[in-house]
């Protein structure tokens, strides 16, 4: 399997509209049919030196395989995301896994 | 859903029995019961300036909720793998993720 952990830091964490189309736009990437299984949510409460919970967002997208991922990459519902919502975020993190 | 994501850098990263007992210990948890699924794995080939491929292994566990998550904390299976592991990694980063 292939893991596609992203993490996103808003650019205005108080923003409210900001946050609601941020999250409407990371929602609209589970329709990209190369994915098994999508996981969108926001720090848990979960408060140790060992955690960072300092995201606003995160987007765990489980893929059979690398060749599927690079599917969803190019896929226009994925490029329609970031043309719309990159200007919203101050930094994204990602962590691929192959597991 | 609550997702618990585990990344560990290792303080030997090319001592290849750090490797395999840090990975035979993470492999371990998987008979916790409370764990609905679980992904297991080292950075993906995938390379972009946004990605972190610098961990050595990453551990994706999916409860059904935090409370699942609290058993698998306390469970005597996780304590043995910090107790006899711990001294092998350099970092660890967690992030938890309310989905």
């Amino acid at each position: 399997m292939f893991v596609h952990n992203v993490f996103f830091w808003l650019k205005e964490k108080d923003n409210a509209e900001a946050r609601e189309q941020l999250l409407a736009g990371i929602k609209s990437l589970e329709a990209i049919e190369s994915i098994e299984s999508v996981y969108i949510g926001t720090p848990a409460a979960t408060r140790r030196p060992v955690i960072d919970a300092t995201y606003d967002f995160a987007e765990i997208l489980v893929f059979a395989d690398e060749a599927a991922h690079d599917v969803y990459q190019v896929h226009p519902l994925h490029k329609k995301f970031v043309d719309e919502n990159a200007h919203l975020w101050e930094k994204v993190l990602i962590y691929d896994v192959e597991a």
